[in-house]
């Protein structure tokens, strides 16, 4: 069996013929295959801490749809849980923490750093076993979120429209959120470097509710903690999306992670205009065109591709809706593997001018 | 009583010494007083169909808070209820539409244009009701939800972390989202010029779920319907509120409304040096500023201040959450009406030059 280097080649920066494809939530909401494993367990959170199966629908997707990496199948709030903060996942609803953050105590309390990551060695058995499923056909993705959003999960208790508890206490307790912060930041480190130990080829880093912050509060709450876990990753390469922070996309570059992700507000062309070609980027298909025809998913694609460049990992600008049709992903991804970049365009244009 | 016209010469580009403020749901949530009037009615929904009461609760803030404009109580999803989707307001949850668009049938039945505005009598005597009680202390604005978020809506049936179902709409049936977004354009014109002849002085757009789209979708099913509402109301000034259209806000800027409303992610002084100073702005502090201290709150709004210059109405950049302190609005406000611009500073820089 081949091996499948196109996504590290394309983080190395190597000339490459086509982007890799891969989707956020690729493994699970979309696939029969993965509701029937989920069905055979009492919740998500079961299937979470269950190795066999959760390397089992971590491979579905490579199996099944032909991505060129596969994502280890687990959820950010593992963190939260192993500091001490246990949650249950609510159909419909999302997660649910029955104890939150309330006082500097609770924070001073908290397990954190190697312990905290200790305690998910279900998760570092998931890539072992993973590995041997995929025995190097694709490179593994391992995930962690990102200090802000576990942090806004952890104050908040459940997801909100506008997470404003978390907010309110960037704004009243700068000390204490620091505080709470930096644990955060020591714990999604070991497990990254635990899950990097395990195996994974390559570290996404989610700040999915970046978006509700803005310069001023993302530049002094978030970015520095992403630096020190961007400083901290040497292993592997480290990819940074922070979904909704347009405000600090020169902040988020300047960490120099190996990748940066756009989510699907962010204008291709422009951003290329604004930041160069150089970055390489993750992204960014609206994961709503793939509700669309087939003519238009190509052409929403072929764009994507021609304006971002040779630098680009193709992805979705946000996780796979769960009623996406997978036929429809299927014909996404194979029309990426089909499309072969343009060579020696500079030079033709170069003798154009003459 | 004098008559505060700081708004009306701000829009007008009128050098003032200060910015005139007001805030995005200042009628309703935060003031006890509100809570008392609402809680003497059934629901919601009740409350904003009783013009006496709606007129209570709108001038409210101008008694209580000192705010330089009321904004009439109501509700975006009039609009909807009288094009034929009526609506409860579920405590906590939100809005819920027992009946949604579901086909081409469902749209052509809508009732649309001066009709469905016909049905809002309620509005416009509440608004009448309102000039009688404020007399020409401060400017009365009226608002209307923007096509897009109104159409949203009408489709998912109920707010949505996403609005896939909307988005979907848009990508698989452009002919019919644009024929509902037409019906919904023309109801909102009416309705707006229904509610100048009743007597408000300014007219604000609310694009709440701008942010969802992309430039792609936005400048396709927003900017042309937005554009025809700015150009059919001339008979006062028009503000466009667009909620995370940040790649969008040159669209929006050259729709040539009277003032451009910005939410609480984007950077005050990032967006005079890409859009110019002659841009008049609304906004744009963050809603969870007024947790923090006394000074705190005066540093932020100090600074935007600073950086939005004389084309300047303050607001926040969200509507106000309602678990502020009322105290805090009042400081707030206080501080902005205590505040003086600098004057002759272009001058002196001259002379200091020379």
């Amino acid at each position: 069996m081949s091996t499948n280097k196109l996504l590290l080649r394309t983080i190395n920066g190597e000339k490459v013929d086509r982007p890799p494809i891969w989707l956020m939530r690729q493994a699970g909401r979309i696939l029969p295959e993965y509701r029937e494993v989920r069905a055979s367990v009492e919740n998500f959170v079961a299937l979470v801490r269950n190795p066999e199966l959760a390397a089992e629908v971590t491979v579905q997707p490579v199996d099944i749809l032909g991505v060129d990496a596969a994502i280890l199948f687990s959820d950010i709030l593992v963190i939260p849980e192993a500091m001490g903060l246990p949650y249950k996942l609510v159909e419909k609803k999302g997660p649910i923490f029955p104890r939150t953050i309330e006082s500097e105590t609770d924070i001073e309390n908290l397990i954190q750093g190697q312990k905290a990551a200790e305690e998910l060695d279900y998760v570092y058995e998931a890539i072992k076993v993973t590995k041997k499923k995929l025995a190097g056909r694709v490179p593994l993705i391992g995930f962690a979120g990102a200090p802000w959003t576990l942090f806004s999960y952890m104050i908040e208790g459940q997801g909100s429209k506008t997470f404003s508890k978390a907010k309110k206490m960037l704004y009243q307790s700068p000390r204490a959120s620091h505080q709470l912060l930096d644990k955060i930041t020591e714990s999604i480190i070991h497990y990254l470097k635990n899950k990097i130990a395990a195996g994974v080829d390559v570290v996404q880093v989610f700040d999915s509710w970046a978006g509700l912050l803005n310069a001023d509060l993302y530049n002094v709450y978030a970015i520095p903690y992403l630096r020190r876990i961007v400083n901290a990753i040497n292993e592997v390469p480290v990819i940074v999306f922070s979904r909704g922070a347009y405000f600090s996309m020169e902040e988020l570059i300047d960490l120099n992670s190996n990748v940066v992700g756009l989510d699907w507000t962010m204008d291709p062309t422009r951003f290329r205009s604004q930041f160069g070609q150089e970055v390489i980027v993750q992204g960014n298909m609206d994961p709503c065109v793939l509700y669309g025809s087939m003519d238009l998913i190509t052409s929403k694609a072929r764009s994507i591709i021609n304006a971002l460049g040779g630098q680009h990992i193709f992805n979705l600008g946000h996780g796979v809706y769960p009623d996406t049709d997978p036929a429809k992903v299927k014909e996404l991804i194979d029309y990426v593997k089909s499309y072969r970049y343009k060579r020696n365009k500079k030079i033709s244009q170069g003798v154009d001018n003459e």
